[in-house]
């Protein structure tokens, strides 16, 4: 297999955008990504496109990738639409490494598109809801959060207050992102006092709709270098798990565990390696968790990392520099690719006033599905510079 | 790349099932084709999964395969859901051998499965109508190709009589078929004198809406050869082309002799080298244009072909032996699947009493999307013995 780059990256701002339409957002990511890529738009050869929820929210009900790309002006080459839920959007990348890492092509693009907001609020929450089976008896993703949230507080003494830190540092990141969804800094107590949604998740810890797209150009390192002079990020690893949280007849290992061993393993690095990480907070105490699982600490020790300011932007391994889901935004077939997005731009040393001490190394965390019920997946990409 | 073959196929019959679901139907093809591959369930490393239809008229809203895959018992292998409105099986083997080809994995299962009926027929026609953006003029399928196939009639001297042709045909072919929606043969006159859709398209010319699923499992030739002693199929190509029929600045070429094109060359082999094929008729007359698209004849002379009975099951080249889209029932993103399980029986010599003489080299065509929005899709598959 071939060693794959990303030679572009580019987002629209997250945010509520009524007037826009599913192929104008993707329009303006791709456009981006080529200009960032400085690569001729015919060069492109194949394209994946990430959407999860516009089947249900617009008037595209097929083919959503062939609607965007045609808006783009790209014509006649193969487009492949794909859908994983919340981690739609790395499921692209990950299949657009492929067709490169193969020899199938030489250059594809990867984009993840999403539009929540409709005319009719009522109606895009009850579209989100519907992914989830339980969703008709109030059991939604709060809910599912905050079952297993008082039993971990318990087990290891976290705090309420301890989530609501990670919203506060997330909120003070998103402040410094031009594409971020929401730019105020929030205090502990705006977070512990804005209303409960499911004890001990408030509103200021959950992510919420929003309408965007992001998008990243992938090649050969060779064709790379004839394109641009900026740094080459390399995608070491790209790795897909999906379904049930415990495999039959096996140790229980978390989804997110799980495709974080394969993805240190194919990229040939350690968690200890791992100098900024962009992850799945859709809400603030997964973070924490995630600590945890992807190995930045031990078990039991998300609450400290939190504490000590470790995953601060100027912290020892800075977690969301971008505001995360709940900062940015989180149009969900997005989400995956403006990850890959931050990651690449901090790398390159671009990310302006959040930008992270000379990293070397990044990884994203990218999650969905409703695991309890075997429909989940999770990607966790490794980017070296 | 690596050689990839067939290792193993199953479909469900296709037809109106209002009592089962999606995984129902799911479950039965994947069975069907661990079965036939005499595979141990626990060697398929990945899965592709194609539906189109399913987040609009099903209780499911999102990772159709994870739902899918649990229900037949597959845990924790990457599981990439596809969709490229009736041409999204073909793409779920497109990505599946890639898998394979590549080295990333060395067993990949594809799937299409569809559930187009439900509860509320009305609202199983709106969801299907819904992805034409004109739909809602009255300007539907039938009406496009009533379009094109009145200029083609009069160019060529094509009559509606030839048209009918082909529905007789397929509709003889599908009395022999165990899986085909519809098992009655039809007469010229049934044909003709079925109600008028949009001339010169009768109701028995047009595909109708179907429940069903169909299977591959793909492997590489070493893999195979431990499963199973049965023929090994192998994917010689499977180019998928999407957007517009005509790319800025270059001749005109239709999207389906463009796939097709790309399929000869990557196979090494030539139109007339084709002993059988599965093709794409939404429409009965869309498989005479086809023989002249793929190359079977000159352009023109699909009349011809139809008249001289070359495309019968005992002709020169079988075409649609199963019954194609009208017989044998089309339920979106099951038929690309289905198309490749019936050239793999043909080359296997398992076609029972529609079995083709002793086919060597078998092609499947399988289109979708609007092409005059440039938002199609068309993949074209050719399989060697």
């Amino acid at each position: 297999m071939r060693d794959v780059v990303i030679v572009g990256v580019g987002m629209t701002r997250f945010g509520k955008f009524l007037e826009r339409s599913l192929p104008d957002l993707g329009r303006e990511a791709i456009w981006k990504a080529v200009g960032d890529a400085n690569i001729p738009p015919k060069d492109i050869q194949i394209a994946y496109v990430a959407n999860s929820i516009g089947y249900q929210l617009t008037e595209l009900k097929g083919t959503i990738g062939q609607h965007v790309l045609a808006a783009a002006g790209f014509f006649g080459i193969p487009i492949i639409n794909v859908e994983n839920a919340c981690s739609s959007g790395s499921t692209a990348l990950r299949s657009a490494c492929l067709e490169v890492a193969s020899g199938n092509f030489d250059v594809a693009l990867a984009l993840g598109v999403e539009k929540l907001f409709c005319d009719n609020t009522a109606r895009s929450s009850e579209a989100m809801a519907s992914g989830t089976p339980y969703a008709k008896f109030g059991f939604m993703f709060p809910a599912l959060y905050s079952m297993n949230l008082k039993k971990w507080m318990e087990k290891y003494g976290i705090t309420q207050r301890q989530f609501a830190k990670v919203a506060v540092k997330n909120s003070k990141n998103g402040a410094l992102n031009p594409n971020a969804q929401f730019r105020k800094p929030l205090s502990i107590d705006d977070v512990l006092n804005s209303r409960v949604i499911a004890y001990p998740l408030t509103l200021y810890m959950c992510s919420t709709m929003g309408d965007g797209a992001a998008a990243a150009i992938v090649c050969t390192r060779d064709k790379a270098r004839k394109y641009t002079t900026k740094p080459l990020v390399e995608v070491a690893a790209c790795e897909l798990v999906s379904g049930t949280v415990t495999i039959p007849n096996q140790p229980h290992e978390p989804l997110e565990a799980r495709a974080a061993r394969l993805a240190y393993q194919k990229a040939g690095v350690g968690p200890e390696d791992v100098d900024v990480a962009e992850v799945h907070d859709g809400m603030a105490p997964a973070e924490l968790m995630l600590y945890e699982e992807l190995g930045l600490c031990r078990e039991g020790e998300g609450g400290r990392m939190i504490d000590e300011g470790l995953t601060e932007i100027t912290g020892k391994i800075p977690v969301n520099p971008s505001g995360g889901l709940a900062a940015k935004g989180h149009p969900v077939g997005a989400t995956g690719l403006a990850q890959i997005a931050e990651i690449v731009w901090q790398l390159r040393g671009e990310a302006g006033e959040r930008q992270v001490n000379d990293p070397k190394v990044g990884l994203t965390e990218n999650a969905g599905g409703w695991v309890i019920d075997d429909n989940a997946a999770c990607a966790v990409t490794i980017l070296k510079k």
